[in-house]
This record gives C-alpha cells, sequence and structure tokens, in this order.
C-alpha cells in the first residue's frame, strides 16, 4: 500500500506529485500523478475532494497533468485531481505492446475475464478499489468521502461506466469524447473480445449505453464531444446512443454539448476543463 | 511572403493554426503556430493586438501552444498569440544538430556573424521583420500597431533583448526564466561564440543586463523565476544582473518575481501564463 515520490512539481499555486506504487490487482508497480490544491498545501488539516480522471488510449496519467488544464480549476475550487495509468505495464503478456487500441495503455477500465490477459488487466478494480485505498491511506488529507469522476475517450467510456455500475460511490460524473457504446464499436468490440472474451452479457456490464438503461432516477452528466472528432466522426463514440437510450429509460438531465469543430485532442480538454471541475465541483461540495 | 496553413484546431473559442512559410532571412521554410481569439473568429472586421511567444531552447512553436496555457487568457481578451519556431531547421551545416542548446532549435534570437552559421541563422531579423511583414500580410486583421512580446529562457532572453533594442516596437515585455546576462553564463557564452563570434562588443549588444544599462525612462517588464528552477540554481538565468543593472542604471519598474519552487517546465508557465496575458493586455488595449 506505500507510495512512493517521484517528483513533486509546482503547479498552479499546488503541487503535482509524481507517484508510483506496487498493486496487486494489476501485478506491477503502477505510476498514477496526483495534484494537490493550494488549500490542501497551504491547510494541511483541511479535507480536499477528489477528481478522478481517466485517460485515454495510448496516454499515461502524464497527458492530461500536462497539456489538460484540470489544475488550472482544480486550484481555484480546491479539489485534488487524480491521473491514473491506463493498464498495467511490464506483465510480458505475448503481443501486449503491438497495438495502440489494445493491452498497454488500453485497459479499457475492465477487469480481464480471460487468457492471458487476466494475468492483469484489472484496471477495474485497480480504479475503483485499489487504487483509492492506496491513495487515502498514503494521503489521509483527502476526503474518501467525497470523489468525483471523469475521463476522457476510452477514460470517457471508463468514467461513464464506473459511476453507472456504483450508485452513490462517486458525486458526480462527466466525460470527453466517450466511448459510449464500446460494444457498437470496433475499439470496444477489439477490447471487449480481447478482455471479456466471446460473452456478450458481460460485455454489457461495461457499457455505458447499455447500463443506463437500468439507471434509475436523474442523471447529471456533462458530456463534451468535438464535432471535428475523427474518432466521433468514425463511429467509435457513439455518443447519440447514449443520449437516446438514456432519454428512452426516462433518465433524465443528461448534456451532451457538441462542440462545434473541436477535435479529440487535449486542446478540446484544456478548452472546457473548467467546466467539468465546475460540474464536478457542484457536487463535492454540495 | 505568403503563408500555407496546414492545421486549424479549435482552442478555447478560437482557432489554433499551424502555419508555414518560405522565409528569406532564415534560408529555409519556417513552421510557426497563431492562435486566432474568439473575437477575431467571430468578428472579421476587427483589429486584433499580437502577443509574440518566443520559445527556449529544444523546442518549437507547438510546446507552449499545447502546454502554456496563453490561449486561456488570450480567449478571454481577445488577443492573438504567435509562436514561432527557434532555428533555421535542416539547411545541413555541420554539427547542426549535435547539440541541444547550439544550432537546431537554439538560434538565441541574434543573426549570425561568421560562419558557417550566417548561412541562415538570423533569427533577430527573422523575428522582428520577416515574420511579422509575412504574418500581417496574410492576416490584415491583425493590428501590426499593437504587439507586444514574450518568451521562456532563451526566448526570455529574446524578449527582453528584442524590445530593448527596439524602443518603440513592441507595447510590452514579460518573460518567464530569462537568460538574462548571456555574456555570464555558459548557454549564452556558447552561443555567442558560435554566432557572433569572438567580438564581445557585439554580445554586449544582446545582453538584457547590458542593454537595460542604456534603457531610458521606466521598464515595465513583468519577469517570473522559479526558485526550483535548475538552470536558475546553475547560474544560466542571472535575473539578479539584470535587476541590480535596472537599478543601477535608474531604470524604474522592472518586477522580477521568485515563484516558491517553480522548476524550468511549462507547467511553470501554464501557472503564470494569465498574469503575462494581463500585462500584455494592458497595453495593449491602452
Amino acid at each position: 500500500m506505500s507510495v512512493t515520490t517521484k517528483a513533486t512539481i509546482a503547479s498552479f499555486g499546488g503541487k503535482l506529485l509524481k507517484l508510483t506504487h506496487n498493486a496487486t490487482t494489476t501485478n506491477c508497480d503502477m505510476n498514477f500523478n496526483l495534484y494537490l490544491p493550494p488549500q490542501a498545501v497551504n491547510n494541511p488539516t483541511s479535507k480536499i475532494p477528489v477528481l478522478i480522471y481517466l485517460s485515454g488510449l495510448t496516454c499515461t496519467g502524464d497527458n492530461c497533468a500536462e497539456k489538460g488544464f484540470f489544475q488550472h480549476g482544480a486550484s481555484k475550487k480546491g479539489i485534488a485531481v487524480v491521473y491514473p495509468d491506463t493498464s498495467p505495464r511490464g506483465l510480458n503478456i505475448a503481443g501486449e505492446d503491438d497495438s495502440w487500441d489494445f493491452g498497454s495503455a488500453a485497459g479499457f477500465y475492465v477487469d480481464a475475464a480471460i487468457p492471458p490477459y487476466n494475468k492483469g488487466y484489472n484496471m477495474y478494480t485497480y480504479i475503483t478499489d485499489e487504487l483509492p485505498k492506496t491513495l487515502f491511506a498514503a494521503f489521509p488529507q483527502l476526503d474518501e468521502s467525497r470523489v468525483s469522476i471523469t475521463g476522457h475517450s476510452m477514460g470517457g467510456h471508463g468514467a461513464l461506466t464506473l459511476f453507472l455500475r456504483n450508485p452513490g460511490k462517486y458525486k458526480s460524473v462527466s466525460a470527453f469524447a466517450p466511448i459510449a457504446n464500446p460494444i457498437n464499436c470496433p475499439w470496444g468490440q477489439k477490447a471487449f473480445s480481447g478482455y471479456l472474451g466471446d460473452d456478450k452479457k458481460k460485455w454489457k456490464q461495461h457499457d455505458a449505453t447499455e447500463l443506463v438503461k437500468q439507471w434509475k432516477g436523474p442523471l447529471d452528466a456533462l458530456i463534451d464531444v468535438g464535432t471535428g472528432d475523427q474518432f466521433y466522426k468514425q463511429g467509435q463514440l457513439l455518443p447519440e446512443n447514449f443520449e437516446k437510450a438514456a432519454k428512452e429509460a426516462g433518465v433524465a438531465g443528461v448534456k451532451v454539448r457538441y462542440q462545434p469543430d473541436y477535435d479529440h485532442s487535449y486542446y478540446t480538454m484544456a478548452s472546457f476543463a473548467d467546466d467539468h471541475v465546475d460540474h464536478a465541483a457542484k457536487y463535492l461540495f454540495a
């Protein structure tokens, strides 16, 4: 459970910590970044809520910490931001590093059910259980009763599915360009085949569009999708399916904003990060 | 003089353009980025002031456009931001790519006076003359009578020296971690030897600490230096020398802020970019 600090970087009046710990669920050392806002640094007795940001394909926890601008809003609101990695690393599974959309950096926030990836591709349990336990043990100043979740692309899928599968666990959810209906897009089908096998029932348990059909009550989810996003245009994201499923299930409150011309890059996250921090803050400080 | 647009990226309500043009002064094609704020995009008849951001060693115009957060403030104020490259590229000068602090990506914003770099390492004339001429011809919406300048490290040296050598040309100047006294630090001595030769009189003409001694009137320069900056600690930046020279010359208004723990990275620029945009805006909209 112990966490090692590899670097401390001043950022927006707070500190960005580059951390590593040995994780049981993923069977390897895992890196993650933690942004402590000035409110945490300046007042070590204050309790600080947490926003988890799940990254997309090919990324680590570093990309968004450097280019996503969540620290800007988080520093004003007094929210800690956690940037986990996107898969186990170095498990020496044959083919693990061959694709950019499967294996390393593409854990898809599920627990692998079949060999060889069940050797440690358990990002669902890692993110929902082991990482928070590790985090709150190492940083008692962080408030484990106030956690929100967001993410980008594969990480937007992660944020939506983790939220929908665990009612009450997270105070709020938002997403950028989420893979909103993975069972119906090439990325999702490849990942779920490889990690979950052929059991389509299991696939549905990790598909936001399927999960929202079971949701009870309103769902104030903020989702930004750029109309210039090549993966949106290719049908990898399918946010309309998620919207439609929510509507048909009588789930009110889902807000998908189609942002004109914005693409799939971190320029988009940077442009709207403040809005997503504000969305989380509304619930973290309710 | 013609400019080719290689990409257009939505950012903070405006557009980041990735541009290239064939430059005479540097004897090669030069890339640069231009951020057009929403005020320019939404109202093509408005005149938009310009902030030039000069990058540091090893960088291109891309790094700060992606990680520096200038678009955040510029989008609010209605300022265009120009991110030039840091040297000519591909001149096939022997040794040009051998060092990270000399040659490619290390043009130091001087005109090379000696072979072999006088083949095109003329970043002083490129930035002060050819690039603005090209820019204002291609984008008549930009207001050539309202231009400010800023930069980081080698680019902070560039911003200070270009401002001090050209009274009235730029409305304001600021810098992050500038190489403020290059004739007295290893980076500057290496660059000036290689580009300017042994004539120390020429060196002084491109040294902010020497130039400020000749400045007439006040100098409202905003300078941020991180106390955790390894290059500051190594004596590559020497902002104290600049402060001392300004003071001894009776030049009032220089404001050096020593930011506790901040390092030499883009995390620092991101944290204080808004302040530097505000500083420029004060003069661009005076």
